[in-house]
């Protein structure tokens, strides 16, 4: 078993790995490292195409699977699940991997879709829906290859860990993940069949060891919930407006919104593009319960319009909307910036049910907007969140239920991938021998 | 209306402020400063006496009031709860005004007993024990005093706001609380009687200032519980050992933890003499719903005996203990010193629902305490906790309810407090007119 | 006596003080208030006028002079230094007081005659050039006015301490300041002087607490001399670029450059509007040694003329330019946003001789450029700088020095201040008694 | 050429490096984990025996020469410089390796005698001053051996890195350094032999990486220089003692605490076993000049004689003392806790030329002993210091120079050498292919 640390092994972000066994490769991930993203829409000499994506380092450097031979060998690209670091690089890549089908659960599916769609992209591959906790055997050179997906939790729906029981062992790939024994919406993680494979043996685990530094867990999705259901109540004021705001690819966060939200006796409204791009993916595979409770509103005509009746009778609505990150053109950006009908005022409410991403542009962004609010006297309510990425002690059940005889951290630096080392030794593996720091573009043998 | 701010002014711990209104004064808490305590205890020449606790500072510099002829006109010393930076300097000072009842809730009172008891004081004030939601009036010389005891939440059980109602205006002392909406063991804070009292008004309100400078909500009680729901799930080892500590005062935290210990099937032990007090105290007023799932053991000697037992048969047990600050002579401190005749082993779970108290002393103690254990190879699940101080919000809320004329921020050094004033100055409230910063032994006139 | 705190007292910026005596008022500084600027600058519906600038706080709130009938008892506003938050407001606001004199040393009075110049205000006020280490007496309607300038040192030229000698009792305005005993340019500030006045009496201190809560002394300039010294010794390539960038009004730090700069054989050039508007103004009073040693280009045009040079012969100059908060405009802005003919290449050398000012604006700036500038390959050298505020240390040395009977800190938020009521009570200054809080707007008397 | 890193790969502490070039091996270092000996200093059951020291993991695990069968092929052992982290496990494992000469300059060789005197260590093997700036060649197996010993700063005296020319390539090693073109004592760092080998060639570098992740210079040691001066330049009152503690080892240092002591007109005495330990191996070795200057007083008995004196004529000393990290039995320590003649008052100085060493151990002592001192009115001025470890500037500049096929970094934890790996990517190096993370324990063959 080869595997080549394409992507997302020095950074968050633009995570792809290729493993060979035999005469196949399988790709898993191929996603998008946003600083890259923003550096190429600041430049006004580029537009969103391969060649520009790659010149600002805002994909994969796949370019090595052409160097090793192994591009007309991969035979599937299977995405874990839904976010853009795992899957906003299929689009611009996949074309040169002709024979490969693009695997992934119906949510990430769609999302790709919808991804495709947008960007006008000429999408010539083969995709192909998979189940969670399913598995799926593809005709290979070398035989057949058989894949499994199996359910986990963390932040976005149907987030699978894709497996390949290959003729060289066990290959587990554990991005992204936390592990939720009481989720809010849909089911935990599939403990009993990790347990079966890490006793028939895994050979490499590839792990989300972003928070391998941190002792303390993060909680589960119920602790939000709670967050949620303290924010709405400290709410005020019946004839001001309450707006909150969220990642709109978390869609068991947006359904506790709305389960609260409803206790307000409000019309809820969701607002923005990218909110209904999601949402509407939810539900056309039947996974949004709360769709028929909202009224989606996703167009800049519409949204300003509406916004016209917000403004009016303000206590009558419960807005949901982009722009956590103060993104610029996210609704709660057009708002702050005058550009929509619907001023905030004293006493009106704004629900951050999200963190900071600790880049320096949304550092800045949020800072301005804040401060704006809080001196027209807005009540913000900030950080009323829980992140989707397990820590140390999630991390200590994996290797725990799994066992797997190689360990390669990813998703970070170097410097937040070493203390999964430490973690490891505990466990009584030995750095360089069968636990493995892996730069991009490196290959490892097993 | 006179207010002497005692003592809690510039630290955390001690607090105590005395109110003049006529010729009567009602004093608010007496509590002890934990790093003076742990001074006196560090230096042999020194015991447990007023005249050593007032060298170390270790209790509130309440000789001012002699100065100001305060001292023969306290009518009542009421204690807001029963923590011990709020009910410890009571033994030790009421002496001094003999004609002071001291009253506290049900707990405070069982809390005070046990003290006095422990250290054995010869105290002579009368003691009456007052109910949360109630109203009391005593004889002063000026007329009635009117005293109101109002239903909060913090972290351990009847904390009350007390509220005197005087001739000069409405008193409102809210230390400490943090408004929890859920609580998972009694009631949530009395709004509805706040909302009435800020609408008759309120002259002064004293609040718990200490986190004043976090945005971030801490969350309430569910939180923890569902932290605490979390580890135990993934506590390993049918034949490992199951340790918990945490605050032995916080009843409610001990019911979470009894509620989840029972199904791993594991007899539930509670070891430890501070646990034992509390746990009585709570009983003793009917107010331990877990109090027959438990076994208790306090002393020394059946601790010992009782952790052969667990050492041999450790799949057996359930552990509740003291120790969580790895403080010296607690129960974790005497087992890590390998002082008990149970060790712990590779494997074995140690779960602290509690922080780390940020003073040097805890921290040192428990990184030793944690590196000696990991090196051992048990698994900690640390930080399964939330505190039970109110944030930013919380005192929005406040404020948003009683609509004080004046505000004093307090339970913290001045840097803590002022962001109090900058909070204040968003509702309005002019420094130095409305919102007052004060030292401890200052005297404010209203 | 009386003092008006009218700003400075809640923030870093908009420095402004009062005080009366009799019927005579001297205000000290008018400065401006950085963020107030930058949304100012951010709003394209407003101008550079005293009305937008009141709008958006970027100035001290001083009618509340009108309010309590001061204003036209304002006999001087004495200026303390050339810094913008104490000298800034002066054209906007000087107006209002048509009997005051404006009064600074030569260098502060040269930097406002810029202003007025470059704002083209029409400034009527009496203008009047004081020396430092002198007194100057004025006429009032109480009997004379004696004040007295003592030199200081802080980080730009001709900072004095201004001391009004009143018949109530001697007021010393203490700000900014960092005692250096060693200065690289200039003399060290005037101890005897102020030991003279300390023994006769000061009654009140108003004084520099940004750094009341850091022990650690910062260092005096020969620091950032010797940081310098290494920085230029391992500047690398004969046919590399070097670049500097450092606070404009800074004389000593740009004449340690050129010191510096001089042993590397290059011809070194001044860019950029402030770089000159400062240097000449040094120039103008005879205080600018390095004067003749460089060229001074400030021009946009000629800036682009003379880049091309520097692009094609990269290792005949030393470029000491603006640009050091990556501020927009600024010739390091410029250069990296591609918008001169000069562009940074591989090996280049770019040496920040400053610390980022911790606003959002300036750290997101500066991240973005630098690391432009990285990933292009310029060797960057950050932080090459000591800044000019004293720190606890130095605070201790004033009190010490100066035993006034009353302590006012200024020059930051409450929380900032608040540390420096922690260091009187040290000398046994008693809070509310002897050192005093107050937010912008109060009037304290004495 | 193969290398095992022995030990300081994953922590900071007990170094030790052994290269293989045909039959011949040569050991790097050999020193002890702090962290070890505390924790072996706490267990009263435990002496300071090899097998004791290893049991608490102090010292190096040295036995994997064994496995490797390379211990009977250790030529010599080459210490870099005399700070225990390097040379406090010579004294336990160098009889394992009898054929091995001890390599050292003077200084370092006298700081190993008093080891082994002080431990009445039986000590076998042949030990061989070396020069800086010189070489040496041994008789190996496979050829003559030749060494060569390169002078560098750091934080001692007679510093340097030591150079392996074999047949194989140069092996490089860069443990502990800071560039400093300024030193105060002694010379610069032989940069021009540095830039020879780098043009000729260097195979393998191993380097200090410990602040590879901090951008910003410590600066030389002529700011601790510049900041001692003003340090005891605002040392207050001619009758008030002033005490100066910093590091035993630290010979430029105490050579600039005597060179400004000296202003003060005061008597100069060393106080303290380990001062006097050092500053006679420096004397020796005809290093330290200011030898005649002061007076050493090393034991117990002599030093409570002598603080009687000081206790009496407080003015009339300047006493330089150990125990700036409060190490108990320290002189500070002892003061502090009452246990000699000598008592400190209000008003008296003490100078810290020291950083508290990050260790909780260090920091809870630290904490204890400043609060006591202040409490009192003892004016502390902590900080008065730069460390002796480059950060990244200085990394880039010994990349720059000696531009070494592979690097290997070391003296840190695997989180604080990733930086170093990030760093070496700027230059081109590519990971695990000519830049390396390695653990304690490995072969690397180059």
């Amino acid at each position: 078993m080869e595997i080549c640390t394409i992507g997302g092994y020095e950074q968050v972000g633009k995570n792809m790995t290729a493993v060979k066994v035999g005469e196949d490769v399988v790709v898993f991930d191929a996603g998008i490292y946003l600083p890259g993203i923003i550096e190429l829409q600041d430049d006004p000499s580029m537009d969103y195409s391969e060649k520009h994506l790659r010149a600002k380092k805002a994909i994969p450097d796949d370019l090595i699977l052409d160097k090793l031979g192994w591009s007309n060998k991969v035979r599937a690209i299977v995405i874990s699940h839904a976010h853009l670091d795992h899957v906003g690089a299929v689009p611009y890549i996949a074309n040169r991997y002709p024979n490969a089908v693009i695997l992934g659960t119906a949510f990430t599916m769609a999302v790709l879709d919808a991804l495709i769609k947008d960007e006008k992209i000429n999408f010539k591959n083969k995709r192909q829906v998979i189940k969670d906790n399913a598995t799926l055997t593809l005709k290979g050179e070398s035989g057949p290859i058989k894949l499994e997906f199996i359910h986990t939790t963390h932040s976005t729906l149907q987030c699978v860990f894709p497996v390949w029981h290959s003729s060289d062992g066990t290959f587990f790939y554990a991005l992204d993940f936390k592990f939720d024994d009481y989720p809010t919406l849909g089911l935990p993680p599939n403990y009993k069949r990790m347990r079966e494979i890490g006793k028939a043996g895994t050979k490499v685990l590839i792990v989300d060891a972003l928070y391998s530094g941190v002792e303390k867990r993060p909680g589960g999705e119920r602790i939000a919930q709670n967050l949620l259901e303290e924010a709405f109540s400290s709410a005020w004021g019946k004839e001001k407006a309450i707006f909150v705001t969220t990642f709109s690819s978390h869609i068991e966060r947006l359904n506790n919104i709305v389960k609260f939200g409803k206790r307000t006796g409000r019309q809820i409204i969701f607002m923005g593009r990218s909110l209904g791009k999601y949402v509407n993916a939810a539900n056309n595979i039947k996974q949004c319960p709360f769709y028929k409770q909202v009224r989606i509103i996703q167009y800049k005509k519409q949204v300003n319009g509406f916004l016209r009746n917000v403004e009016k009778s303000r206590g009558k609505y419960l807005i949901v909307c982009t722009g956590h990150q103060a993104e610029e053109g996210s609704i709660l950006d057009r708002i702050t910036r005058g550009e929509t009908p619907f001023k905030f005022r004293a006493g009106d409410n704004l629900i951050f049910s999200s963190s900071v991403i600790p880049a320096a542009v949304n550092v800045v962004a949020r800072d301005k907007l804040d401060r704006k609010l809080r001196n027209i006297g807005v009540r913000l309510q900030t950080d009323i969140h829980v992140h989707g990425h397990g820590s140390r002690e999630g991390l200590r059940e994996i290797l725990q239920i799994l066992k797997p005889t190689h360990i390669i951290p990813a998703h970070g630096s170097l410097e937040q991938e070493a203390p999964m080392i430490d973690l490891a030794n505990e466990f009584g593996y030995k750095f360089g021998e069968t636990s493995h720091l892996a730069s991009n573009g490196k290959v490892l043998k097993f």
